[in-house]
């Protein structure tokens, strides 16, 4: 197995909507004669978040891509399904106190945890998903048991087994199949409350300021001369048509100064030796979010996708996605990455994707930036030796991660490899974040047991 | 304006996966001589669930849908955006005792009411959504208000206005945006309760069944000479793999003489003068569902869809889906339908996604049937008197129905109609639900208004 990765160059694509930065990666494919003989026995993709990951603490985003991809692989060789290696990578992250998922994910305004996740298998096309719940440590084995019973078909009296549950009753779904309830207290960490009692303070001037603009505003209106008046808030005359007296967006929940605001969701894919693929993800939502609002993670299409090789998809794809929940379902961003995969050049399908479907998406034309990131692979059977008539199907792995944001956090590795790789992905110097694009990957070539 | 409505003839078209038999329709564009004079202001098209609808209550589930269409007309008439006027269509629904949506809604396993709404505005191309809501008379107003408030921009501290939310969060919200909440016991009806005690009794023989099928096998696995052994509860013998000591599925909750739990949400789809279009969708769910079950009538892409004539897209689609949630998520038929419409011939376009994205998804491969229907609208502005110079553009309206269900109850109406037109839709006799696609339609065309 060889795995290769080179950035060879930025080029400046242009846009109707905004400017695009891409760097532009070459995947190259190893020759026959650099592959080293092994057993295949699948490929792990994680991320750590689309967002802003900050360099002081680059070192623990880093560390868990890497214990997450050694997890997946461990369950690979120990036979286990890609839908449980994938759950295996996902509770990793989730366990992480850096991650906005599970434990340490952000509160919502009430000082609440509520996690959505979701998990789909590209054998079956299974699909299970949890949204707004708390009380559990690991969302994700919540979504991947309710594939897992899914799987089994109808219930009682012909009765259609959920693949989605919500809140309280998805809790509740949850102790009924023996997950243990997590003890109120333990998924706040340090960390996550500092957090939010920051953003609390944040938002409490924010509104305060929202006040003082109302009463500016109408004393501006009660001003028959129509005097323009200094806005002592803004520091500025306010403009005709800013939203003077209604919103206090100047003071920014989700900005790069405030770290535990800017990342969100975590993920993984994966293929086993049997080239079956597996997505999962899990996000925390966004800070100080509406208690019961429910992101991407949980949404069919949204969060994640994966599709086997099929009449119609010549390639199995598996998509995992990271940033800003609205703007992922809005453009249903996972699957869309899976079909465009299903053209010849991934990488340039991947780059039009994130240009053409998500920054320049008529679903998010009034949105001020679009952010998102995506972790992908796809993979394909393919003959090692052509020419040798004792033909060796190799297993053909391309993965990429593109972003928006102004950063991305990954990590990868097959089940040859002594010890995962992982990389903080950043936009180039210039690029503006939720108007450029950056993308990066590899490849990596699997080849059959020899048993 | 005219409308015209023809049911021509029946073909059976092959299809890989299952036997699919078509009710074409041909829609017959009327001649300029036969259009009436008058202003345009808009056409709606409702459904009040595709299921089962017995005889003894058509006249009900008609009647419901033409008041629904009059709701719709009336607010149009008065000036309403399209997206207001298919949320009263809504309301209309929903009200009604006879249909699984706000009240009379299906009764979850606990007893408890648990709603889904959804709604999109093919204008802004925005959506609201809630999922198992309890404790609101119409869901769907909830669902416009999120739609409506997230078209208000980003709230305070630059926090992303939710759109989507589901359970005890979604009521929160909905009571401090000033609507109401309604005192629990009114929601569930004479009707919906004796269904859920019915359905509870089936439950519980069904899951007895299911006891004594599993001391049967136990008794048989102990019976070293594996002689046949006869299964009383079926009253035949069980099959090596028919879930013996697994299930109870032959008694069937959601059977033809069950209707309560063969019905399953209900819709619109609205084009307003301006040509904008809109769509709603609104669910009790599926009857003793697990709480906190989401299904596709809240779900982004799957319940309803609207998007106006755009860049890559010359008509204005609306869509909204009712049946089996599961069914619908996996498909995300409903913009699955916007899409293929955007090709010339409407009809086709229609039954041949049923048949290949529906019916035929390899996402449903597993499924023993695939229940669902859609209604949808399509409209695109032409000329009236081409040859004439004094060009007057109007609005051609093309409006469907389709479903693998055994019925499918719909209305329509235009401004210009004194009152509604209502028709359940039934598949032909031979035809089996799960497997055969009904399609009919219409056309109809509005004209400018003459100031």
């Amino acid at each position: 197995m060889i795995m290769e990765k080179g950035i060879s160059s930025v080029e400046v694509l242009p846009s109707k909507s905004s400017q695009v930065t891409a760097v532009k990666v070459v995947v190259k494919e190893p020759t026959t004669k650099q592959t080293q003989r092994g057993k295949r026995v699948g490929f792990v993709l994680v991320h750590a978040g689309a967002g802003y990951h900050s360099e002081s603490k680059a070192k623990e985003y880093k560390h868990v891509c890497k214990r997450a991809c050694q997890k997946a692989i461990e369950k690979l060789q120990a036979g286990a399904l890609a839908t449980d290696a994938v759950t295996a990578a996902l509770i990793e992250l989730e366990d992480s106190p850096f991650t906005n998922a599970g434990l340490g994910s952000n509160l919502n305004l009430l000082g609440e945890i509520e996690c959505d996740a979701s998990i789909m298998d590209g054998k079956s096309l299974n699909f299970g998903a949890v949204g707004a719940l708390s009380g559990i440590k690991n969302p994700v084995s919540v979504a991947n048991r309710l594939l897992c019973e899914g799987q089994k078909g109808k219930l009682s009296a012909g009765r259609i087994p959920p693949c989605f549950l919500v809140g309280e009753g998805a809790y509740r779904w949850a102790v009924d199949h023996g997950i243990p309830a997590c003890p109120p207290g333990i998924m706040a960490t340090r960390f996550s409350l500092a957090a939010f009692k920051r953003n609390k303070r944040k938002l409490e001037l924010a509104e305060k300021v929202e006040t003082d603009l109302i009463q500016l505003k109408k004393r501006r209106q009660s001003n028959e001369k129509g005097s323009r008046v200094m806005c002592s808030a803004y520091g500025r005359p306010p403009k005709a048509n800013d939203g003077v007296g209604k919103r206090g967006d100047q003071i920014e929940l989700y900005s790069r100064e405030n770290d535990s605001g800017t990342l969100d969701t975590v993920g993984a894919v994966v293929v086993d030796q049997e080239g079956n693929v597996a997505a999962a993800v899990s996000s925390g939502g966004l800070a100080l979010k509406h208690p019961g609002r429910v992101g991407q993670a949980a949404l069919y299409g949204c969060g994640c996708w994966a599709e086997n090789t099929g009449a119609h998809t010549p390639y199995s794809t598996a998509v995992s996605t990271s940033g800003c929940g609205e703007h992922l379902v809005r453009t249903i961003l996972a699957r869309e990455c899976s079909c465009a995969l299903q053209t010849e050049d991934a990488h340039q399908a991947l780059l039009e994707t994130m240009q053409n479907k998500f920054i320049g998406s008529p679903f998010l034309a009034n949105e001020d930036g679009v952010l998102g990131g995506v972790i992908v692979l796809r993979s394909c059977r393919c003959s090692a030796e052509p020419e040798s008539s004792q033909e060796k199907p190799t297993l053909l792995v391309e993965f990429l991660w593109s972003h928006t944001t102004e950063s991305m956090c990954v990590g990868y590795m097959s089940a040859q490899d002594g010890k995962a790789k992982t990389h903080i992905s950043r936009l180039p110097p210039g690029a503006v974040a939720g108007q450029s694009v950056a993308i990066e990957g590899g490849v990596c070539r699997l080849e059959s047991p020899d048993s």
